[in-house]
């Protein structure tokens, strides 16, 4: 008996031993770094300001600091209110430029530059600084061997990802969001961030084969020899064709780069393009070209500036020049909208240059998982009338050439996209949150709370606080996890509201935040040596870069007169895209059911406002921006054009004429939702079945879609 | 005739307008960027300090800081001089750490980081940031086309490499470093430099396979898949073999790595190594084998500590050790002997916490220029009473085995280099000289004048001023160029003389601190981020990498008694290696011709000293050191030593019983010059004439020799 005893004892002291990693239990606080000796364990507080066994106790001028600095809900809560104030302080200069060089040091001090760890290693190795092929995480895994999932929090084990997915984060009925961000905000997303979110699946979910940056990328390919099959080599141009008169990316045939498209697709209707996926959606091919436009027409700009500049000088500071003005739009109208702050953004890096502060980035797992942002995508588009299906969409092109460009655009700024919180990820993406659930077990990363601790904000104490209120969810979280911090980073970050007046949720903007501000400020042109004219060609590629708005360009790349360009629907535009009952019982009233149901909230038309105040500033009439009228005027191609721009959303309805609605507001009629998807040119190998054509965007079953990430 | 003459002037006409570059003079100032006009110029004087038309004018503050910044000289002759008052500044921390901290941040601030030019390039591209397989460069090329190689100094037609090399640098006699640097020094600077320095020559002079800065990629490979056949993926150490009961590299067989080997070398003798090509000599061999055993001594250290490690956690953090460990005895030891300085440099990450300072680094391809240290290497090598030519020292790895791996140590301690200057670069390293006199051309490389400017040093007015007084070369000098202002960057470094107290010339120290500085500080262990004792695995690890010295590196990995390491021989040590006569002339004297003829400069011993102190400080008995102490009791396996230190070099000389000169004074029976090479396993294919086996270390002969840098 004694012996049996022993025996189990032995057979256990073993497991006993492994379950005891002290670290498990997280802990150290306040970014100490936790070490197991033995059965115990020590944390490292170097420079974290705090002391003590768990770094739990602040150093005197941390107390201070500590007791000083509002919480970030306060700060979330003035930035997104007092519209007076802030009006006043947008025409402040010094103090518009104190705030702004505040929120440059604060967020980006929040991310690790040089990184601390990546997802090769759990603690700091060389090859976390070397190794690019890894993604970088701002908190190490949690320790292998640990009794549950998330360290000791929690259950010992989670319901599978595919009932997460279903129950907390698949579509029933599409939310819209109440920030009238558009579908054209939505593709930006997209197209913007797959420049740097580009995990090498084949390696693993932890690895990458793009650059960790704003590299223009996804324009220019990611290597030098894609980048070669791009280009004309002739006056500093990428290739093209010319569709009706327009220019589009050019055919496969003309560049044989690798690009991913399903088999029917035909040869002639395959595009060659900077990122190999972006072919897979009209949103992805609509920036792919305009961008192109932008490119070719800047090298006509540099070319008539500097004869003597060779093909290869023309493109390199194209490149620039548009890598600039993609930060511009990015900070200025990007960010400004999904910020929501009444407090104007803008790009300035020299209020970095007295600072400590590094020009390089990483990407972090992380930022990818908090960027999945698929309640963004609604599941059908609506263009000029016509309503299609997400399988009448994926990789179908010719939507673009039959509506024409100018009308896609107008489109896409008109229809509402999905709300970015619970419950509304279409039935083509939950594949990729199922996955995506699945990589973070892979990777072990922490759960929501440590993150929130992390980037310092209060963890949530209970499921009811993490829902913002909604008690069924809540019981049903706290069945799947058991205790709040034992919730998963991606499903606390998707179940969340949205923080009030902003697009995402308040972690995702306290993470998110850091990690877009680090790795916009962080990217070489921002930095002394290359803040400059002569980096961009001289005086007028330097403007170009600092007086880039979204609508300049779109407009001056669009052939005819130009739409409505926005991130958001304007308020006195109807959107399209909302669910069918709010849209049907707006027919019978004047002002709709949804004008209710979406919050007139800040910002969506001062974005408008803010871009036509700077365009006063720097070139009230286009004509008065030198590199540009003398564009329009030696360039024979009517490839650019400049356009007087409008002076608000109605203005710029009322002059779009290029069949889009004449009332601003989408009727039934309109919006033809019962007819057939209109035959446009889609073969008869397409999917007929009103499933999503799964066939095409499934990693296990595609064999080209390795490095596919929707 | 009219018609004739205008034809003429047609003809001339193109030339005329492309010789018209008006950026060829290299009329911008103070860093300021040149761009063409047309006909004209401007230049972009951003940030320089200066403005006006050439960026010549200094701004008010500018002023104020040129007018209070002493001179360069001014600081080398304080930093070289004044010894007592050095004395005291070491001693007081505050001030000592004061200056350390200026030291840094003045050189550092010379090197754009991120960097401005590449060799892809002549201005700055996205490919200048995101291309690490370019050198960056601190100054871009003489535009294209120019009137002459230099833009517009001097003739247009240059000499070629080849006459240049033989005139100016081929060794006509030995000429020895006065500050007796020796073998020891000359060989970590190969082996050190070669982890950044690796020219891909196959895709051309300016080209790299490295990664950019000090990564111990020469002891761990520069891939993974090279690191993970070093490795034995046991308690994280490196593969080995043993030889007579000590430690070296693992054989080829075992580890099956590319090296760059000539047929003749056996199987059984060819090492795998980091760096493929260490086999070469015998010095890099000794220092490839040294840091394998501390790796693994380190692996011992850390096992102990924390035995829950697995092999990887053990490899990485002993990487990391070893990377602290080479930093530290860099500017402890190396850079020390190699300034002169009477101030005591150290290595104190923290300095730069609070200032703006980039953690990234870039190899220079001036940087890997003016390190071509050739003229150090001597065209014999003395140990223990053997002499051994070049050619019998060549993938010689046996010698290391006959003498016994200390007593080669001691020898090569013993031994004095060769004096960086003019005149003494040795046969077989001739070719490499002629080659980067092409490279440079090849590169466009602007002139030593303009390299001078660039480094915040007055030009050199006259050929004479160059040449240090030597009348002679300064006449063949001028009769080459021209003009001073068009001599090429390498020559001009290898014709300066020594500044006055230092290894180097004043160009070589104020371009070569900075790229330094700059690399040393910039490793990401430095950073505020990874600087603390858990990055090292604890306490333990940290202190390690504090207190590392060479003389530790050797003596804790030497079995048996530890001779002489120091990177010069003390004053009084006999060198071995000096040139025949005075050698010979010693031999009637009490104080030898040669003891004239070497300066008794200061730092020499004082670097032992150092030594000594920080020793007394940290570690005062080696057994007091906890992580050694329980290295020595607790490895079983003798690989790792911890001598007690011999308080000075006579009583290193005293102790060191292996078979070296017993009165420290090298004599005509101790070195038998006269006598055959010995045999030591060399086979007949061997190249029997005396002429340097050029076969094998001549690029254009040897196949597999494109990565070879000597």
């Amino acid at each position: 008996m004694n012996g049996a005893i022993i025996a189990i004892c032995l057979t256990l002291l073993p497991v006993l031993i492994a379950a005891e990693n002290p670290c498990c239990s997280m802990p150290c606080q306040n970014m100490g770094v936790c070490m197991r000796e033995g059965d115990s364990y020590s944390c490292d507080c170097t420079r974290t300001g705090y002391y003590g066994q768990n770094c739990d106790i602040p150093e005197f001028w941390t107390s201070i600091k500590v007791a000083l600095k509002p919480s970030k809900k306060t700060t979330h809560h003035l930035l997104t209110n007092y519209k007076w104030l802030w009006n006043i302080v947008n025409r402040i200069p010094f103090l518009s430029k104190f705030i702004m060089r505040a929120v440059y040091k604060i967020r980006s001090a929040t991310v690790d530059s040089p990184p601390m760890y990546h997802t090769g290693h759990d603690y700091t190795s060389w090859d976390t600084y070397a190794d690019r092929s890894y993604y970088t995480r701002a908190l190490p895994p949690v320790p292998p061997g640990c009794p549950t999932p998330m360290g000791t929090a929690g259950r010992k084990e989670l319901p599978s990802p595919q009932y997460i997915a279903e129950t907390f984060l698949a579509r029933r009925r599409f939310i819209p969001d109440k920030r009238r961000t558009n579908v054209l905000f939505n593709f930006m997303a997209q197209h913007f961030t797959h420049q740097f979110f580009k995990t090498d699946f084949k390696k693993g979910a932890g690895r990458t084969w793009g650059d960790h940056g704003v590299d223009l990328s996804h324009i220019y390919g990611e290597t030098v020899e894609r980048q070669h099959q791009l280009r004309s080599f002739t006056d500093g141009k990428l290739k093209f064709q010319r569709v009706e008169g327009e220019v589009y990316p050019p055919s496969l045939a003309d560049a044989p780069v690798h690009m991913i498209y399903p088999p029917y697709v035909p040869e002639g209707k395959r595009f060659a393009i900077g990122h190999e996926f972006f072919g897979l959606l009209p949103g992805l091919f609509v920036y792919s070209t305009v961008w192109l436009r932008e490119h070719n027409r800047v090298c006509d700009v540099m070319k008539e500036l500097h004869p003597d500049w060779d093909d290869e000088r023309l493109f390199q500071t194209a490149r620039l020049i548009l890598t600039g003005e993609t930060i511009n739009i990015i900070i200025n109208e990007y960010v400004q909208h999904l910020s929501g702050y009444n407090f104007d953004l803008f790009w300035d890096p020299e209020l970095l240059f007295s600072d400590q502060f590094q020009y390089q980035n990483r990407i972090f797992v992380e930022f990818n998982h908090l960027y999945h942002w698929h309640p963004l995508m609604p599941d059908q588009f609506h263009i000029n009338g016509s309503t299609y299906g997400m399988k009448d969409y994926l990789f179908n092109t010719d939507l673009v050439f039959k509506h024409g460009f100018g009308t896609t655009v107008d489109a896409m700024s008109r229809q509402i996209a999905g709300q970015i919180g619970p419950k509304n990820i279409g039935p083509v993406n939950l594949k990729v949150a199922v996955e995506t659930i699945k990589h973070e077990r892979n990777l072990r990363m922490q759960g929501l709370n440590q993150y929130r601790k992390r980037f310092g904000i209060p963890p949530y104490k209970t499921f009811l606080e993490l829902t913002g209120g909604d008690a069924e969810m809540a019981d049903q979280l706290e069945e799947a996890y058991g205790d709040v911090d034992a919730v998963e980073l991606y499903v606390g970050l998707m179940v969340e509201q949205p923080a009030p007046g902003s697009v995402t949720s308040e972690t995702i903007i306290e993470m998110g935040g850091p990690f877009s501000v680090k790795g916009l400020l962080s990217n070489p042109l921002c930095s002394p040596q290359w803040w400059k004219p002569s980096t961009f060609g001289g005086e007028a590629g330097f403007r170009m870069v600092k007086t880039a708005t979204l609508k300049d360009l779109f407009c001056r790349n669009t052939a005819g007169p130009c739409g409505l360009v926005s991130f958001a629907v304007p308020e006195d535009v109807q959107p399209t895209g909302l669910p069918e009952e709010q849209d049907a019982s707006s027919q019978g009233k004047g002002a709709s059911q949804n004008d209710a149901d979406l919050v007139p909230v800040n910002g969506v038309l001062s974005s408008q406002d803010k871009h036509l105040h700077k365009e006063e500033k720097t070139s009230q009439d286009g004509s008065q921006d030198p590199e540009t009228s003398s564009k329009v005027t030696a360039n024979e191609k009517p490839v650019a054009k400049n356009e007087k721009l409008p002076k608000n959303g109605v203005a710029q309805k009322k002059e779009f004429q290029n069949g889009s609605p004449k009332n601003g507001r989408a009727s039934k009629n309109d919006v033809p939702k019962n007819e057939p998807a209109p035959k446009n040119g889609l073969p008869t190998a397409f999917p007929k079945n009103g499933a999503a054509p799964r066939t095409y965007v499934n990693r296990t079953s595609c064999k080209q879609c390795d490095r596919i990430e929707l």
